[in-house]
């Protein structure tokens, strides 16, 4: 499993990357989240500010909602509308926000209701992000994009709208399983939290704190180090430098210090440690949690350190780490799907929602990611 | 509670702090730890390093071992022995190394053995760093020391010299409680641990994660708030300023998100926290665990910040983040007794012990914390 992927490439062959994967030349769609939230201005800022990070990029979504995040955040940011992804590759002049249409029409519909408000929960605003984030992961299965970057989405209005899924993880899991042909249950996916010097991955996310101990299996922590495995792996600089790191962190004090405080990595952490490098996974651990996290920081933007990502046991365990340098940085990774998916890491953010105030660093990063990720030039 | 203790002084006053204080002038005392490990060579380096820092410090403990640390780590630091912590006081020359000989006369006994080895588990060595230990309480409580500072202990040495006590802190509540006539029971104490920018005090610290939810009380998180608040209000740039501010973190994702993920934030900390404040303490939270650590950070240095100290439900809560920003920048401080305890935030490290290149850093921030928090001039 450690041996190049069919995207991996020789390390110090950069022209040979270039030659090799020219051909394929695949936009990236970005989601525009709740309208009623602060995903639109900060894709129009993003692509006002850093053409160079967006080219290739279009929005997915609802041109009228694009029009007034470009309004809002002022400036010059001409809105066109592109039919089809491939026309986000086409040498558009930068500066431009190519949008394409989730329902082509709606905009110069007479009959149409005003947009929704800024930082109101709406049942439209919550029916136009799920339609925008099932388009795009449709056209990402269907091999028109290289991958997806979502916007936040708010929670009340999904549900407002009678979204049977909570949020984009269950709606990307049911798309995939749709593709793939499997159930949901077989389609296992695990949350990574990446900034410029961690990645952590989670066993278990929301449950409480007891409910996450019982997560705590040999099953789940190998499927764990699995999915880590093969994600990271499609990661070309990676993948070419003898493939992925992982470390994994206890569960107790001290990694419970030889069953003094705790058995879960004598019984259940070990022996997944062991089974996945067995299958071949470079897993290390488990190691105190207090210091696992500081050993794997790598130098700001290095792509590489002495680990490419902790396997944590918890939510808190493996986002306090992550979000103590600040969220704006954080971006946050579904694993285990057969696309690329990435977010910034923060909501909706409804009490600012529509004054341009908002960053869009965490979905710059978010972009820059997705980009790494799919292991395929992006334009 | 939250007015000014007997040791605030109005924060614009710095002369009238020299002279309001003057009177008071009491050395700090500073355990070597066990002399196999890097504790005695950090010292030495300290005091040759950095003079000013160290004015007004002596250590406690054996000549000799003192000696072959100056020895090990080069350079020129004359040992002198003194009789009595006011000598440490006197206007000593700067680039001394006073040392208090807990066994006066240990180092000239002909019948003597040889030092213990570095790096090796050793009776002797226990005892010394355990006798050190022991003496140092007696003299802070007896008010000859304004506090004291201890270098590494190691648990298996302190065991083979049959010494009753695992560590430090257990050491330390037996002669608090013989100097308060209590029970053992009824000094509670508790540990914080402190950076440049962030300081965590822990409800629990050595037990498995199951046994740390389950001490999740809200008597137990209410204590954990009265000491902290006890202890930060005796530093006179806190107490003068309004006094603590304490941010309480949940335990469960999103501190539980209104019971959703857990209810330990509804039923316990949210009580703890209301009962604090009904006694006058200004406590908040429970705030979401992922986030709290990160608004609590201080800018480099500053002594105060939109928190003073974070209340971590258990261990790793509270040391991760902490410990993420380098293991050399943290203080341990135990709080809860009627005397200052700090230490340097690593172990004995044998396997670097006698070599001289351990870092004296984190024992020169756990002085300067012990001055802080004396609340009275340190020299």
């Amino acid at each position: 499993m450690n041996g190049p992927s069919s995207f991996s490439v020789p390390a110090d062959s950069a022209e040979h990357v270039a030659q090799a994967q020219a051909p394929v030349r695949l936009p990236l769609a970005v989601t525009l989240g709740d309208p009623a939230g602060i995903g639109p201005e900060t894709i129009a800022m993003a692509f006002r500010d850093h053409p160079q990070r967006m080219a290739g990029c279009f929005v997915v979504g609802d041109v009228a909602v694009m029009r007034r995040a470009a309004a809002v955040i002022g400036g010059h940011l001409p809105v066109v509308t592109i039919g089809q992804p491939a026309d986000a590759c086409a040498d558009l002049p930068p500066r431009l926000m190519p949008v394409l249409a989730v329902h082509p029409g709606a905009e110069t519909d007479p009959a149409r209701a005003p947009l929704p408000a800024f930082g109101v929960v709406d049942a439209r605003a919550g029916r136009m992000a799920a339609d925008a984030v099932v388009w795009a992961a449709r056209a990402v299965l269907r091999g028109e994009a290289a991958g997806m970057v979502t916007a936040p989405l708010h929670k009340a209005a999904l549900s407002a709208a009678g979204v049977a899924f909570p949020g984009h993880t269950e709606m990307l899991q049911a798309e995939a399983a749709r593709a793939l042909g499997l159930p949901v249950e077989q389609v296992p996916v695990r949350m990574m939290l990446a900034n410029e010097e961690l990645r952590t991955v989670l066993v278990s996310i929301h449950v409480s704190l007891r409910q996450a101990i019982d997560a705590v299996s040999r099953d789940q922590v190998l499927e764990t180090l699995r999915i880590t495995h093969a994600a990271l792996n499609r990661w070309p600089e990676i993948a070419a430098q003898g493939g992925p790191r992982l470390a994994v962190a206890g569960l107790n004090p001290h990694a419970g210090e030889d069953g003094l405080f705790g058995r879960e990595e004598i019984d259940h952490i070990a022996p997944a440690v062991e089974a996945a490098v067995r299958e071949g996974i470079q897993a290390f651990g488990p190691y105190p949690p207090d210091t696992v996290f500081m050993k794997a920081r790598r130098p700001e933007g290095a792509i590489r350190g002495t680990y490419d990502a902790v396997i944590a046991m918890y939510h808190d365990q493996g986002l306090i780490p992550v979000k103590y340098l600040g969220v704006e940085h954080g971006v946050n990774v579904t694993l285990g799907l057969p696309l690329v998916r990435t977010s910034p890491d923060h909501g909706t953010a409804f009490d600012i929602a529509g004054q341009g105030v908002a960053s869009p660093a965490s979905l710059l990063q978010a972009v820059k990611m997705a980009r790494q990720l799919c292991g395929t030039p992006v334009v």
